[in-house]
């Protein structure tokens, strides 16, 4: 199954269906096993002291879960997510975006697996890491 | 080591570190090992179709787990995750708030373990589960 | 959907289906949606100092989430683990069974959802924690 | 801080502590970040139709991310894994060894972590991913 979406239409996907948080997210390469995506940092995302929030973290990691797979199953709005485990190694850096690292592991018939590790833009050792699983609608 | 924060001292706690999502959760009940915490669903915490986002169930999960350890260990800001493993069951019902139910499994010197069952309010079965750990700034 | 087997019938189907540590496991207690499971501890399964090591503790949890959900769906060996997330969080006692105390989150078409505790036979706080999925063979 | 233990070290270091298993685990590399480690297949290790069984995989990603650590703190035996997340995402061939690859992500004061991919030898895609948490000892 080759890659059934590029980036714009990735992007223009997320517009369509998750409209109030799109402009949050910009997906900056796609492949048939790995996407970047970044958050671009906003008030909202920050908890005080200017560190982005562990749920913008979630939020990120998810989306990205879910574009990766999408990108090799076409449009489904319908897959969900399952079940992640995110673990949180480092505070993120304040001022800067947010860049999730995506593989895609496996892509069943009924389920995909993804792990994500999440860099505050120009360091080196990630923030975060997460692993999900997206359930997938009957062909 | 008993109760340090009843159901007002964590609110206002909440106030304090969090203002700016802080009205969105309202602790509603705490004990030595159990803690229930409403998130009041507003239209920024949906997907389309009505229901309640990931995101917003994973920031429910985590605020929960942080009160059940500052309920504990008192007011100190500096507890922070490290792990979330969380699963998503169901679909939340729409137009009705989630109400989280906390258990705290072990408070240790260095780190927290709490599990955490959302519900749909009014619903018998749980959306999701979570288990989140704490890391516990030094004494 | 009512209990399908009962804890004879769950006994024999794990030495039917895994003969060679069958004996290692004895089920106390199975309702619609609670199983209790002990570990007969032996040498084979410590650590130096005598305690439960933790593939040991991943056995039987593992184990517990398959029964419970084989107790519903009846006797299909075709159930397989898709998930575990494992916390450990206190040194099990030396020279006791240990006992897994599980509970059915969810029974779904194609998942099923379970979390466990377990405990050093006798103690009152919980050695480890684990949730499992279970992918289930089409009907 | 750089390594503290070579491959041989590694293996002399299990024998010392996890006598009764450590000839099933074989270290094949280790570097500052990454280690390379064999599961030498054996009868105890599967499961019926010959396939490598879940507490046999969950115990090799387990020492995996140990000796990871140790490889950098010295040999402490005191490291204990407080978390482990574990998606089993394929089924091992049966007749070939299990590898391991582990990649260390964060080394700090209190704890480590790290994600390990399981595959069977020979095989291009991962049998298993887990990411694994320790508690380190205090300095």
């Amino acid at each position: 199954m080759p890659l059934q979406l590029n980036e714009a239409e990735l992007d223009a996907f997320m517009h369509e269906v998750f409209d109030q948080v799109a402009d949050d997210f910009q997906v900056e390469r796609v492949t048939e096993t790995e996407l970047t995506v970044r958050l671009r940092v906003q008030h909202r995302h920050l908890r005080p002291g200017g560190t982005v929030s562990g749920p913008s973290m979630f939020a990120l990691a998810d989306v990205s879960a879910y574009l990766m797979t999408l990108a090799r199953i076409g449009p489904k709005a319908l897959a969900v997510t399952t079940n992640c485990s995110i673990d949180f190694m480092r505070k993120p850096r304040a001022g800067v975006d947010l860049i999730a690292q995506t593989r895609l592991l496996k892509l069943g018939r009924a389920l995909s697996v993804s792990d994500v590790l999440l860099y505050s833009e120009g360091q080196a050792d990630p923030v975060a890491r997460a692993s999900l699983t997206y359930s997938l609608p009957p062909a």
